[in-house]
């Protein structure tokens, strides 16, 4: 393999992903379960260094919870409004370069790793206005015009649905979200009633014990609820805006629909290609100041 | 000590509690981890005679989830509209009756335990017409009229709570909702814009991570967005009606003051001697048909 310019690397919580770079071209690329949240301030680099073996020693840009207080080291949010190109801070006595944060005083947020999404698609589309919604474990809704993050918002509609699923009463009851009836009729419950809906979530549990409803319909409800719920409250962010979707590919999907079916124009976008777009953004701002 | 005329049981998921009664009177009680959820089947024969050892053979009465398909024995759903007195199958070959709980159809709901408790409140208030509301992890609420529990509905709030306050990426943020006044405004805010409300729950870590936030504040936002859903999607149970709380104290007293906020007449009740008095209604029904 021919040695690589530049590393990408997105180091978030759980997983680690690396890509060997020549400038846009991927020559290679590995992957690891030794997430920031396993690993203490020490552990950083040499997990790197065994993870890049035989990789050179190419500068290597990263995104993701690596650059938080409890990461590698604190790479510093920047405050909306916000140009998307990436800011980077150096790891002292290392070639690695980390991504900076996003966050919002009034009222507060943060982002980590989605900022790098965001320069990803202005990098391919520079002259975007409207808003990127990123699915995922806390969905991020952020307003883009002239090349800035204006706001964003963030909504905890992925963990939401993995608690109830998985660890409370409904675990028994709720599937992965397929029947796709189901998610339309309590998207649309929840976009109109959203109080009505949080009553009707014990209701999926008492419905699969006394009727026949199955784990499909309830995650399919379940999910329906969470994410119309996120879009009543998102509404300022979508309303008359052109959407574009980034995340898992069934996740996105259902955003889509959900968005579609009010009337958005809406488009979506492979995440890893995103990611690794705005890393590419972040290289070239790397080699432009170098 | 006496040897009890019957013994009391309130046998839940997680504990059972076990009362030696004289007619209304407490001789002796004992308590135990060894709730439904870590017992098979055959398990609760022996548990039951272990802890009920030198207090004679008297017939033991028994609610909570002994009763359920995963419990002793299933003691079958009675479907609402239902008379407010306890019904009871007898435990085949032992000394042991177990409360039936209450099922409704359309929308569909359960209730296994809550049932003994709206006996005794209907025992010391047999007139009593309005709602009875019983915070815990499912919070019910069950109107009450004629003597019948004419419907009812559950509320996963305080499993909501558990989770994510414990578990979620809130679990650093929020503590014990002490801060009464953020409850309040969160409480307010939910019931009047409940979408609005679900957009704020990332914006407790958020606030937290930029600012200032306390944990006890945090907790009283939590809270009071959870019950602020609660009370608007039960606000046909709670509207023009007296409604009377009967669960944990620390948790009645912010339903009773959510409540009391709305303007709504409202009493509490203390949860043990109320399931009590519903066990005790149970055992004098046995006595009139033995």
């Amino acid at each position: 393999m021919t040695k690589p310019e530049w590393i990408a690397a997105d180091w978030g919580t759980t997983n680690l992903r690396l890509w060997a770079m020549q400038g846009t071209e991927v020559l290679d690329s590995r992957q690891s379960d030794q997430g920031m949240g396993k690993l203490n301030p020490d552990d950083f680099a040499g997990v790197l260094a065994d993870m890049t073996q035989g990789w050179g020693d190419a500068p290597v840009i990263a995104c993701g919870m690596v650059g938080s207080r409890q990461g590698w080291i604190e790479a510093p949010y920047g405050p909306v409004p916000l140009a998307a190109r990436p800011r980077l801070v150096q790891v002292p006595g290392q070639n690695v370069w980390i991504v900076c944060g996003v966050n919002q005083m009034d009222p507060p947020d943060v982002m980590r790793g989605e900022e790098t999404q965001i320069a990803g698609l202005l990098a391919a589309r520079p002259n975007f206005d409207g808003t990127i919604c990123l699915p995922g474990t806390h969905t991020k809704w952020a307003r883009i015009s002239a090349g800035e993050i204006v706001s964003f918002q963030s909504f905890m509609t992925g963990e939401m649905f993995a608690l109830l699923a998985r660890q409370s009463v409904l675990r028994h009851t709720v599937g992965d979200p397929t029947d796709l009836g189901a998610f339309d009729a309590a998207l649309n419950d929840a976009l109109a009633q959203p109080h009505r809906a949080y009553g009707r979530l014990f209701q999926l549990r008492a419905g699969a014990l006394l009727g026949d409803l199955s784990p499909e319909t309830a995650g399919g409800r379940l999910s329906g609820s969470l994410i119309g719920w996120e879009l009543a409250a998102a509404k300022p962010y979508w309303l008359g805006q052109e959407v574009c979707v980034i995340g898992a590919p069934a996740l996105s999907a259902l955003y889509a629909r959900a968005l579609s079916a009010q009337g958005v124009i809406c488009t979506e976008g492979a995440a890893q290609a995103t990611t690794l777009a705005g890393l590419y953004s972040a290289w070239t701002t790397l080699k432009e100041h170098a």
